[in-house]
């Protein structure tokens, strides 16, 4: 698989994006012709740093609005794309996209379509250049790739041929299947984008919500399926864009975009049988093994876990490292760090085979993450993922596990035995939150499930559930306005019995997230709840939530402690959710209770 | 007039929310039932704090997914109703907004539609509360106002009228003339949302889009006027959900929010004949008096207007103030600051009333500047937009005029003699920006002539252009990311002769901004341009566009001094525009530059 990039792509100028398309492991690139005219360097000079970062320049883009029009338009035009031309000599590039017309197309007819893209395909013929043709989702009269096809065979010229783009062609719910039918040596170039499902006019959805492939919800391993069976060889290039990638550091946005490439080249394979592309077998994970939380000072965290009903897991025999267990919840304080502030820094997750998670993962690009061992310990391996929380897979059972390493644990199970991890949320930067869904996507196997905007006091939170199918691990990643305070994390532990953990929980002093009566009387009147529970909820500040089906939810939060709180959960007769309809009271309860803090 | 604000258009708690809407100067407040939901204060607290603010309780919303129900279904409606109907008694709220059902409607009969709002209303009787009906632009049955109104009429109730919001009327392109047809006793609320014109899903619109009245593309006088002419007599209410006001400081937000109905209060008056609500005549510049710079050092600003064919007008007789001048392009500085950035803080316009000016614009909200003024010089007036910068209005010849305060300057005009200012352009915060739309619209009465997004090194920059119809005035206002520097202001003198201009900088030893040969590659093949131009241009690094009509704009900027640069244009053949075409190499040559320096 040969891999390539648009260097619209990404943020800075011409000369950094080629060095961070390089040092991302890329093989070529797309020159956007908008990059080069804003680059001091000649193009003598950009075709030499590409041979000496080992870069080929695959495409030149875009030409547009070339083909159905009148004479004297067409003769201007091919004044233009010889001008091109000869920058394109220039940059040694040999293949230029040419756009389907969207703007100065008058002449809705495919013979002179043909017959101008024919004249054009001859001059760049003498200098050795090829064309690939393009439908643009807007475009006037050829929006289609099928359509775009039919006017290049009708063209038959050697040097003229299509290029596909998946964002035109999914955007528009076109079939790909067709693809098949194309000759794969007349598809001169294939584009790559995934894309959110959005209702908008496509030319905004395209120049403002593209993603890399594995963000979205675009099926792009049954796409490039059609393109390769079609017997397309050329490289797999991306073109995405996106107004936060335009931002974002682009080093970091590049080694993110190669990436994308590797995770759908090996899901494509996977998908299809093939043995090229293949990563390792991804490793669905089984459970959460644990959560780390890390500061300097943790005894806040002992305080709450305690009185939440944890029992006391014993400290690491060699480590400033202590555990605390809910059932099969597990929880590891880990003071060996210099930051004041407690967060959530680490998951565990349970697979078949933990080497595989991670080799596949490091083969994902994902960086191995440095834990320091002592003689006897049980290694466990992880890779850090693009906010910096480690992940760290295990495939011990639990009496050769991590766990033996702990000494001095409580006696007895604690008041949440029936605990199990029911979900860990994690707030995000804006400039890590696509690169984290990607990571959630290919490095842990997660799928995406929902996602919603939540009122908070400051703004829209978005939060994206990422889960298994089974739901064993669901990850909701919280991301809020780029101006607002990037969201705390939080570890939501589920038991059989919320109601009365809250009330052991508040019998050992715990300090609940306080609840408005309002959030109450508002209960009543959405579900008619039966009095006996209503009281109950309203004494012991439980949130409640019911879904379509009657499968009910119950949940308390604990205050923040530096950046990071925890939930107690019960799900109900197949609740499926996370409570989102109370997430606005308790963002307004949190910031709350932060201002009076 | 009475006015009113949704508690949702505001970022915060309900508390913070409506001491900032009564300092802002509403009369009352739509109480959004999540806002109670989510407040610790009681209904009885919130009412008695609206009571002492002066604060009505305009209406209570919103309720949802009444009607066009079974009657199971419907029966567990009413019940929500009656506990939602409790609330309102608590709080002293007499109306309540029911919007059409867009969830669980399953029956398209507006006989039972009627028929279950009828039943609600009579139960909303019993406490003396009133049931405003709205169609959702997105309901499922009931999307058009005049279809909620045939229903309202059906069920034939005292207390059950309409409620009408600009947004789902004008959104749908729905007739607004029909409102007339409504009896205006019968039009029990009105909400005003203003609007960019957007291809998108009218939910999502509706959702994160809407502004304040001023600030988009709905024709909101004519709306208001056919509510008004109707015979509506209640509040006009403000209800915009916008993904930026639910995150900017909620005092300001307030502010805003209350001038821009003085604003279209105003508009409406004013386009109708009616005298109520008239503030004073509008005063359209008829030129740009000056713009002035402010820096504790200016010294290299002399320079570089020296070097740009400035003529030096002279000392300001008492204060640490110069003047320079091009023709009739005059610009200040004020060394009378702390501040070691120089940067663009002050614009004068030329106006047939400058008090007329100041007066309506401290009307509609803006905040008197001050200026200190010594014996016998003149008082120029002015106010602070929304971003500090200063507006000052003079309606003085230049003979009795500020100028005659400036003693010193150099005889002569300097090389730029024809020159006046042609646009001065400024780079907003994303917090401040809408607002600083709003100032342009009623303040200034600018309108809005076209927006575009330029791309740049470090993302999109959206430009939207506000000017006088006659083109004497032009303020284009730029807004970059959030996460992006805030784009540096510059002022746009127009010459008549840009290429002798630029020829006699170059040759008092002008730093220009330099601009790449690949530009000027491009150049050719866009525009076949005559070589001796192409020769011209590139030799002295001059920008150049088209437009359509064959209208030239040939322009060339000096490098960012602090946070201000200059740029000298012509425009030749009725040439409209900015060279938008061209700011994204401006914007990659001027990070290149700050980046080396």
């Amino acid at each position: 698989m040969r891999t390539s990039i648009a260097t619209v792509c990404l943020s800075g100028g011409l000369v950094e994006k080629l060095h961070a398309c390089s040092d991302a492991g890329f093989d070529g690139v797309e020159i956007m012709d908008a990059d080069l005219i804003g680059a001091m360097e000649s193009p003598e000079e950009i075709r030499a740093l590409c041979a000496r970062l080992g870069l080929s320049i695959d495409l030149f883009q875009p030409f547009r609005d070339l083909e159905g029009v009148a004479d004297d338009v067409f003769a201007d035009n091919l004044r233009r794309a010889e001008a091109k031309f000869a920058v394109m000599e220039r940059l040694g590039a040999d293949t230029i996209l040419v756009c389907s017309n969207a703007g100065t197309a008058t002449i809705d007819d495919d013979d002179v379509a043909a017959a101008q893209l024919g004249a054009l395909a001859d001059a760049a013929a003498k200098r050795g250049i090829r064309i690939a043709y393009e439908a643009l989702a807007w475009g006037r009269f050829v929006d289609d790739y099928r359509h775009a096809w039919r006017i290049v065979q009708l063209a038959d010229r050697p040097n003229l041929g299509v290029c596909l783009d998946s964002f035109h062609i999914l955007s528009r719910g076109h079939d790909p299947a067709a693809i098949e039918e194309i000759d794969g040596d007349k598809i001169f170039f294939l584009q790559l984008a995934d894309a959110p499902a959005l209702d908008m006019d496509v030319l905004s959805w395209s120049r403002h919500h593209r993603l890399f492939p594995g963000e979205g919800d675009f099926a792009l391993t049954d796409f490039l399926a059609h393109v390769l069976r079609a017997g397309y060889t050329g490289p797999l290039s991306l073109e995405v864009f996106n107004d936060t990638f335009r931002q974002t550091d682009v080093v970091r946005t590049a080694g993110h975009a190669r990436r994308s490439l590797t995770w759908l080249a090996d899901r494509t394979a996977a998908a299809n049988g093939w043995t090229d592309d293949l990563l390792g077998e991804p490793q669905v994970a089984r459970g959460i093994d644990f959560i780390e939380i890390a500061g300097a000072d943790l005894t806040a965290v002992d305080e709450t876990l305690e009185r939440l009903g944890f029992a006391f897991g014993g400290r690491h025999r060699s480590k400033r490292v202590r555990l605390w267990t809910a059932g099969e919840a597990r929880i590891i304080l880990d003071e060996q760090v210099r930051d004041e502030t407690p967060r959530l820094t680490g998951i565990g997750l349970m697979v078949d085979d933990a080497d595989a998670a991670v080799d596949r993962a490091v083969a994902l690009g994902a960086p191995a993450a440095f834990r320091r061992t002592y003689a006897g310990e049980q290694e466990l391996r992880g890779v850090a993922s693009p906010d910096g929380t480690v992940v760290y897979w295990s495939d011990r059972p639990a009496d050769t596990s991590w766990i033996t390493e702990f000494e001095g644990g409580s006696p007895g199970s604690g008041a949440c035995e029936s605990g199990v991890v029911d979900h860990a949320n994690v707030g995000y930067r804006w400039q890590d939150f696509d690169e984290a869904v990607l990571f959630a996507s290919s490095v842990l196997s997660l799928t995406t499930q929902s996602s919603a905007d939540v009122p908070g006091p400051q703004g829209l939170v978005l939060s994206q559930v990422m889960r298994t199918e089974d739901g064993v691990v669901r990850l909701p990643m919280n991301l809020a306005p780029p101006t607002a305070p990037v969201p705390d994390r939080h570890v939501a532990v589920r038991c059989d019995d919320v109601v009365a953990a809250a009330r052991a929980a508040r019998a050992a002093g715990l300090d609940f997230l306080r609840i408005p009566e309002n959030y109450y009387d508002d209960l009543a009147a959405q579900f008619d709840l039966d009095p006996d529970l209503l009281a109950e909820l309203r004494e012991l500040d439980l949130l409640y939530d019911r879904d379509g089906s009657g499968g009910e939810f119950i949940h308390f939060y604990t205050p923040t402690i530096g950046g990071v709180f925890f939930e107690l959960v019960e799900r109900r007769g197949g609740y499926d959710g996370y409570g989102a309809a109370s997430a606005p009271v308790r963002l307004a309860m949190q910031r709350r209770a932060s201002a009076s803090a």
